[in-house]
């Protein structure tokens, strides 16, 4: 039914939009006034209204879809992939540059269908980029497509990672000893925006080889997933193997070559999966 | 002679923008077509071809004054700061960006008199973001005026910093160290955009609480140096002391107190100072 996907993906990315001119505004009015100890309850407020606002436009239109959101998993609604259309939501990919107004920040709206990804749509909405694909029809940014770099030779490359919000000393360590020995292959340099999709975008747009990391979400990387597949790129699991959306863990890059000789420096650390039974989350 | 310096500043507002011009065009254009091979010189070439281009337009117009560019100085000059009226350049600013086509790229021009910063214009030619600050006057980005963030607690902070280019394992063990002891102070997140000028001119914007980093040059620097000043915030060395802007270290932060517990943590290693002897830099 390539026809009614289609109004599904035009209508994500009109959803988007319009949830990124909430996050927007969100971040222009309400940050001013804000203190530190309400900076948290903002971000809330602003997952919640803005997947909200996803949920009820979607379901409206599409009454018998599912759906997997960041703010409706916390609350404890399963993260179940089913054969079920679903559409998989982070209403706010970045959650600390939220917070502190650092201007990267996205809509993420994921689209599988019977556990296949279907389309993706990443709005990063201060800088005003809409980043979107459709499984076998390319990858776009804000309507120009979108193209790996063709790089193969690992010292020539540029490698997206981040630090993340885990401060536990042998977390640290392990992040740290991959960046290490990432950096010093050597690579060209390694960057981070604070958001995983929008990483994801930055391989999908040639500008960065690969992007990996641990204890990431499916709904900060399933929108982005079919963006970069669609702009040429792979995406792995740590141990080499095709990508396990529920893992927590990702390497996406612009070909195997360069995934393949990231994975081999990656020691992976154990993450409950995001389709873990909710009493093994606790 | 206040007049004489606010035109000298809106020269230099205007030859940014136009070396801006030049440095996008060369990323939209060249890049193309560039193999591995080919990116340094492209680098090497559009660096000389726009610091050219500043230093023969401000010539033009201040026949008297002198001159610190990164490229001259790799090609010999002196890079000493005298009484003279001295224009500090940096043609390309992140350039491991530039060659990725990274975003973040920018034109730095800094302007001191009698060893003092007088203004700094910090052009991000990618994303169109013209930073501006004249001593006194205030710090702007399109016009908008900026202010450095209030938070005064660090573990409620965003702190900036770079893996830099240095690949010697020592130098990599120190870098390392210090980004793991502010992480775990901890911080909400660390972030770095591959731009000294631009990570400082977030400090200046209150998007990141402090900037820190060993390894920079004056011309890094110097413009982004009065942006961050007119925006409300204090440069110092990592001994705690004021900046020292040929020290190759500085630590960029919204106020004293975020600054100091920053400079707690660090360990610093040693660095050429950029006006050491030419011979003794070989």
């Amino acid at each position: 039914m390539p026809d009614l996907w289609q109004e599904a993906m035009d209508h994500a990315v009109a959803v988007a939009r319009k949830a990124g001119e909430v996050v927007r505004e969100a971040l222009q009015n309400e940050r001013k006034v804000m203190c530190k100890s309400t900076s948290v309850d903002l971000v809330t407020k602003t997952d919640q209204k803005v997947e909200q606002l996803i949920i009820t436009s979607v379901k409206e239109k599409f009454p018998t879809h599912s759906f997997i959101g960041e703010e409706s998993v916390a609350d404890g609604q399963p993260c179940v992939l089913s054969e079920n259309p679903t559409w998989i939501i982070d209403p706010v990919d970045g959650t600390t540059n939220f917070v502190h107004g650092y201007p990267f920040v996205a809509v993420c709206i994921g689209f599988a269908v019977e556990k296949t990804l279907e389309f993706g749509v990443v709005y990063s909405c201060i800088e005003d980029k809409m980043y979107t694909a459709r499984r076998g029809k390319g990858a776009f940014c804000n309507g120009e497509p979108l193209q790996v770099s063709h790089q193969k030779e690992i010292n020539q490359s540029m490698i997206a990672t981040e630090f993340g919000s885990d401060r536990d000393p042998d977390v640290v360590d392990k992040i740290f000893s991959n960046m290490r020995k990432i950096l010093c292959l050597p690579v060209h340099g390694m960057r981070g925006l604070g958001s995983a999709a929008l990483n994801m975008c930055q391989v999908a747009a040639g500008r960065v080889e690969a992007y990996y990391e641990i204890g990431i979400h499916c709904w900060d990387v399933a929108a982005a997933a079919v963006i970069v597949e669609e702009a040429g790129g792979v995406l792995l699991d740590f141990e080499g193997g095709p990508m396990d959306l529920m893992s927590r863990r990702i390497v996406a890059a612009n070909n195997q070559t360069i995934a393949e000789r990231v994975i081999k420096e990656l020691v992976a650390f154990p993450a409950v999966r995001d389709d873990a039974p909710l009493e093994t989350k606790q």
